[in-house]
């Protein structure tokens, strides 16, 4: 490990569940990592800086960029949305800047949003900064994004922006009908390796090939249960097709998915490989991006972009 | 209140949270009515016999039949489940019979499936014996009858008998969403007077004229309120007029809702009118049924029907 001396900033991912920072080099190496349960629906309205620098006290008094929910209202403080289109420079124009009582200079990305009268608003934060490194790749990146989780975000990027995005309910649903609704009797409580399970692609299937709308698909895992005596992981796994190949289907319908776009899905492994597997279901072919990886390339990016660290941003 | 020495009949709707009996004279004139929490969800597997009897202590020994959860496997015993279509006359042979210690006669209405190779199976429980109440009313019943609720079933009725139905997740969706989820920061708790909220009709829009699937619109509720200050009241009838809109737009793209088909709302007086004014709003005119009154219809003319009552049913 190279020594803390050359320390010159720290990359912040903060979120509603954990807190983790990244003390990097001038040149955007990582020294050093730390990480805690801190996350802003843990954390008190006025202790933010406290939890920071308890994590950091070990560390050199550089400059800190942060991203992620701790700019929304119920974090540090609030940095407003950037509009659609919205450039890797807009999004730094966006960024807040203010000093800590230790005179520490602290930088809170923006999130993004989507204002338009032709459809319903929306909104991502945390997910921007994981764009921002997509488009500063060597080469950019043109096509589709997806990033997978409790609210999955499709965003097209494209002519060094992002143009445009939609979020889907999708890992939040799976998760209320599974343990919360009465369906929670039909399914295991494990997730296991669900996207191997054939029963996974015949949900998929049922969304995006029969179009089974999804107020109904739902009710169909608990008719399989009582009817077919199908087994609790199999329809555990046939749920999470119906979600999953559900958000597709919703997709498509809303004119996401069209032949020859490339589709690029950044994110944990596991999740990826399901998205993947239900694409594959759907006639799609997908590329894996790692979520990490594009962080901190966000980070270092917008850190340039505002002088926090040298060099422009490409 | 007629002498209980004409008592005839027990008559029972015995659900998940609720345990309603009434005793009914030969003619099948309510005489008295008894309730209690004792549903389903609460009463111990070997102890309905004992619930039972505490409720209708006070009544004569006369014999009890029961529609509801509790022919299901949870309940007392399970009363297997009878394809559609499915006659009154159908249910009234699939009558689970068996007598009490005491030497009680009790009968237990089963639920009804759709098993197709074409679609998804189906089950409800309950509410097939409101749909023989209506179809033994004067000239019988025609067109769409639908039960909206936790899991909202909409039945084609017709040719004497419950041809088909679908289940819909709307009820428990809708709880879900607002009280568990994270949109619950973006509503109010309580429901008040929400169809009459041009909120209402504007979600409802949303789905069954614009198409907006379902995943996507529920995060709209969480952008009107960042991005728009939406009412946090308003904000709750829009998601109610997603998700009963939703429901709408499901069973429509199902092919169920046909110009010129009659539709029957089934059910408690809110919930009733939601529907009533989400169909207005979806370009559909609907009448209203007694859902209570439904029930009673169903197990007096089941009752007839296996001799428990005098005369024959319809």
């Amino acid at each position: 490990m190279t020594s803390n001396d050359q320390a010159a900033l720290i990359a912040v991912d903060w979120g509603t569940s954990r807190l983790r920072a990244m003390l990097l080099s001038a040149g955007g190496a990582v020294l050093a990592e730390a990480g805690s349960d801190d996350g802003i629906g843990k954390v008190a309205a006025g202790t933010h800086e406290a939890a920071f620098e308890r994590l950091v006290a070990e560390w050199p008094a550089v400059p800190a960029i942060m991203a992620g929910m701790i700019g929304s209202r119920q974090g540090w403080r609030e940095a407003p949305y950037v509009a659609c289109p919205a450039t890797p420079a807009a999004i730094a124009a966006g960024i807040l800047r203010f000093e800590t009582a230790k005179g520490r200079p602290v930088a809170i990305v923006p999130g993004v949003m989507v204002r338009s009268p032709d459809r319903d608003g929306d909104v991502i934060r945390g997910e921007e900064t994981q764009m921002v490194g997509l488009l500063e790749r060597p080469g950019g990146y043109r096509g589709l994004a997806i990033l997978p989780g409790t609210h999955s975000k499709w965003a097209t990027i494209g002519e060094g922006a992002i143009a445009d995005f939609q979020t889907f309910l999708t890992g939040e649903l799976f998760h209320l009908l599974a343990h919360q609704s009465f369906l929670r009797h039909s399914v295991t409580g494990e997730d296991g390796d669900l996207a191997t399970s054939p029963d996974f692609a015949l949900g998929v299937r049922r969304m995006v090939v029969e179009g089974l709308p999804f107020l109904a698909a739902v009710f169909s895992v608990r008719a399989r249960y009582l009817l077919d005596d199908v087994d609790l992981h199999a329809n555990r796994a046939y749920l999470s097709g119906i979600v999953i190949g559900g958000e597709i289907a919703a997709a498509r319908s809303a004119g996401r998915l069209q032949d020859g776009t490339a589709i690029g899905i950044v994110g944990a492994r596991s999740l990826a490989r399901a998205y993947h597997r239900a694409f594959e279901v759907a006639g799609f072919a997908t590329g894996t991006l790692d979520g990490g990886e594009m962080v901190l390339a966000g980070l270092v990016s917008l850190a340039r972009g505002i002088g926090f660290l040298p060099g422009e941003s490409r």
